[in-house]
């Protein structure tokens, strides 16, 4: 297999790859030559390649791991140099557009089946890098009417033999739902933090520092993922401003039983999310 | 000293106060026998005292530790029975309401200062109580004009005892500022739990869970808090709405520039808090 891109989640996905059973032979691709030492250096990958074409030439799986923003430069590089029985999927946090790249970029023959991990963290490069990084983690793919099913059925696998939970959503319903869960939450996240003055910073204790941490992701990365999904955040962003201007209309004595309640609702609902995540990765 | 209130924070408190080298003797008022009881077993008390009067009749020092909607009813209860030389402090998560609640309830003599040891966690309960709970946490001090400096200097004191470093705000300052820190941010984690559909919830992963980690605080606490610092925090809530206005207007792609620029300015700031926060712990 090839992975493109050997960051913090192609790292890891080499890592586990590498570690299984009947362990796959990964070639990395990476646009530094200092990544790439390294990720063979930490057993990420078998074989570092500098050049894109010849990185996927025998590749039977390739993983698109850079960050969106550079997938079309990437799927124009290896179009030429696949093997027609090739499979490729990707780690992308929106999905709309590199479907619709994929299919429009790839040669007749190869397939594309869109995929996200929901495993990584704020930190960033193959140094990083975990074989257990996305264990337990749900992986969403995203199949459309254009989907070889058998090549769905190769990649699900693949991510379920890296201890993930596949789901299954269009690649419109993704990039609608995480617009809310996700890329909201960081936009979120950093506007808390670009918000405060200097005098209120010293005053942070660890609930802010909780609230925020996603904030602390790539800058760069995010650009590309927030841009990509511009039209569901702008919805996003709409419907969580008038949830806080529903907030606003309860602060006031007549509402007081108004507000607990909606602060108990969402307390509940969020503790009961909780035990449904660890009741997924403990099912007994 | 009496502690009125024994849940998580006023429990820890008692815990910690009856560890030092010079522990202290300490009654706990509560208006439920079963949590007096149960702060008696933790050994989070010394006295168990259902009666308010008799709770503070030899006190030095009261710490009031029930929510802050229960300040009034527990200010007007105390007032007749303390000791003129009695210092009294709070652990409310607002001061302004409190220290002008002191200043008129309590009796000629009778020394008030504002605390708000920033400690807790979005448990509840006696049974939750350490005896670290305070270590390392910041404490706000509110001192007025009227605050007399030998109490100031005594609580102060009283809360570096207990491992808390103390910082000094007037009661506006803190209410202001304690809005965009605190305040906010755990309105803004019950909002984003309020506006997830049921088909997104699912999809939440590591970071979404601890964004929202705040929201699952108890609903009458915090519901008490918010109305009580209502003009801040719906100051608070309009410049957090600019700021998103903002990251809607450099969802562009003429801004992904300005965008990363300012994603990646909120995490280099976060970072620093975070740094400065571990300097603050372990200063070697």
């Amino acid at each position: 297999m090839s992975i493109i891109g050997v960051g913090l989640l192609g790292g890891s996905i080499g890592l586990a790859a590498k570690s299984l059973a009947k362990p796959w032979r990964v070639v990395g691709y990476g646009h530094r030559r200092s990544t790439l030492q390294r990720a063979l250096e930490t057993g990420a990958i078998d074989e570092a390649a500098d050049d894109l074409g010849t990185s996927v030439r025998k590749a039977d799986l390739v993983i698109l791991a850079t960050p969106v923003g550079l997938f079309e430069e990437m799927l124009r590089g290896i179009a030429d140099y696949l093997p027609s029985s090739a499979v490729v999927t990707d780690v992308g946090s929106t999905k709309r557009s590199v479907v619709a790249l994929a299919e429009k970029t790839l040669p007749k023959g190869v397939a594309f089946v869109g995929s996200h991990p929901m495993a990584g963290s704020e930190k960033r490069g193959v140094e990083y890098a975990r074989t257990d990084l996305c264990a337990g983690a749900i992986c969403i793919l995203t199949p459309n009417s254009k989907t070889s099913p058998s090549a769905l059925a190769d990649v699900e696998g693949f991510w379920e033999s890296l201890g993930m939970r596949p789901a299954r959503l269009t690649p419109e319903d993704h990039d609608r739902l995480l617009a809310d869960i996700s890329h909201l939450p960081h936009a979120l996240a950093a506007s808390l933090v670009a918000m405060q003055s200097e005098e209120a910073l010293p005053l942070a204790g660890k609930g802010f520092l909780d609230t925020t941490r996603i904030a602390g992701g790539d800058g760069g990365l995010w650009r590309d993922i927030l841009l990509d999904n511009r039209d569901n955040l702008l919805a996003s962003i709409k419907r969580l401003k008038e949830n806080l201007d529903r907030v606003a209309g309860m602060l006031k004595p007549g509402q007081a039983d108004a507000l607990a309640a909606w602060l108990n609702e969402s307390a509940a609902r969020r503790e009961e999310l909780v035990r449904q995540k660890l009741r997924e990765i403990n099912p007994d």
